[in-house]
């Protein structure tokens, strides 16, 4: 972490949250120590942030108010997801789609006509992934002249307070394999998901950091689009991440407190 | 059709099931039309046959019980099946499985030693295929330290009487996906099932026939070792099957009957 200067022209952070600014769980989480007061120095540095996160299980709306209530001055507008950004792809795209996605996101999609519906959208839909709902989308997929899934995210799996659970990214490749299709992954590590969140945040890549604890999606989706990356040694990061075969970040910290006070003191230089 | 003579030295007859004798449907199916009299003529003229399935929502017993309801003259030892195979090798590598798999299939694996499971199988579960039940299979998986998935077949899906439905090959994907495995596949087409359903037989791969409706599944399953492979135009046949990019059958029949003509009239020259 020694030296390098890699933060002087910083303007901007992308920051992911789950395992970053606190560790999820069905309890509601927990803040991840030093983080809120980091959120707040980031901000009155005139640094520009935002939040940049493959959360699906609820609406950003709900999402801030659970981050507020952790103690984070976060707003809806900070907040860079998937499904806001599906949204925006089903409309440019004129995608009617069929939703198999937990509960709680539902309201993201008030707004899309979803009659008759010419793709399907797959989230971490958690105890919505029936075997009834399951075949479901198959059909529907296998029924289309040419299938369209849109999957946000791919995770494999994630952690939970009461165990490990499926992600996304299993279930995406179920159906891949029943249909024979690929799906169009919208979330990290897709290259159009992190180019959002940078004209979300209004700084171009260069000028950006990209602050995560996934050794692949954050720090590797972040690099290919040619921003800098941190990897904090919280949340799902793993000694082994540092022996990652193709990815390396652009420095390691211990925990998102520390890389602020890099940046920070970088930036007074 | 024409020529060839390609069945003069055949001794025995591998036979798919569901879309050569009968097709399948919750109400337990219709015989295709005159299957159960080819079946009476294969006996009658001396050559050996066996019956080769991916079948695995239920037993064995049951399933010969069900197709002797339908008019079909077969026995439990003509019956080469996953679950069977599964056992065998399950003994053989000394591994106690977790079991994700249909509930009439359980019985097949009464006599196997499953406390502290060392391996997931994994069947066509259907109503079992929970999110709750695959998760379980998936923490045993990722918990295990050199994890074991046993899939019996890998079909994409099927088709009921009330729809198409996932297979077993989708939620294969899945755990494989989440837990970074590749699974032991157990059925059509792993070349090590149709060598079990030989020695059943009891008749050399070049001396033997496989008919089925899957030209990949059966008919390029069989080839690849050694045997002749006729695909009937019955079951899940569909007309651009005949234009497969890999796979070419010996001979097309439009049934099973047909097949048999072909057959007994080639071994009278």
């Amino acid at each position: 972490m020694a030296g390098g200067g890699w933060a002087r022209a910083v303007r901007g952070l992308l920051l992911d949250v789950s395992g970053v600014l606190y560790d999820s769980g069905a309890d509601g989480g927990v803040p991840i120590a030093g983080s809120a007061e980091a959120v707040r120095r980031i901000k009155a540095s005139g640094l520009k942030l935002q939040l940049c996160t493959n959360e699906t299980q609820a609406t950003r709306a709900d999402f801030v108010r659970k981050l507020r209530n952790l103690g984070f001055d976060v707003s809806v507008a900070e907040v860079t997801a998937p499904a806001p950004a599906a949204c925006h792809l089903l409309r440019e795209r004129g995608l009617r789609p069929h939703l198999l996605v937990h509960h709680d996101l539902v309201p993201e999609f008030a707004e899309i006509d979803k009659t008759n519906p010419n793709c399907v959208v797959l989230g971490d839909a958690a105890e919505n992934f029936t075997y009834a709902n399951l075949n479901e989308a198959f059909r529907l997929l296998i029924g289309m002249e040419k299938p369209v899934l849109i999957s946000l995210g791919q995770g494999r799996y994630y952690k939970e307070t009461d165990g490990l659970k499926l992600d996304v990214g299993a279930y995406m490749k179920a159906l891949e394999y029943a249909c024979d299709v690929q799906a169009e992954v919208v979330g990290k590590p897709a290259k159009s998901f992190f180019e959002s969140a940078l004209a979300e945040l209004g700084v171009p890549a260069e000028q950006a950091i990209m602050i995560g604890d996934d050794i692949v999606s954050d720090v590797g989706g972040a690099q290919r689009c040619g921003m800098r990356a941190l990897q904090v040694r919280t949340g799902k990061y793993r000694p082994s991440d540092e022996n990652h075969p193709l990815v390396k970040p652009d420095a390691y910290v211990n925990n998102l407190a520390e890389a602020v006070d890099i940046i920070l003191q970088q930036q007074q230089l």
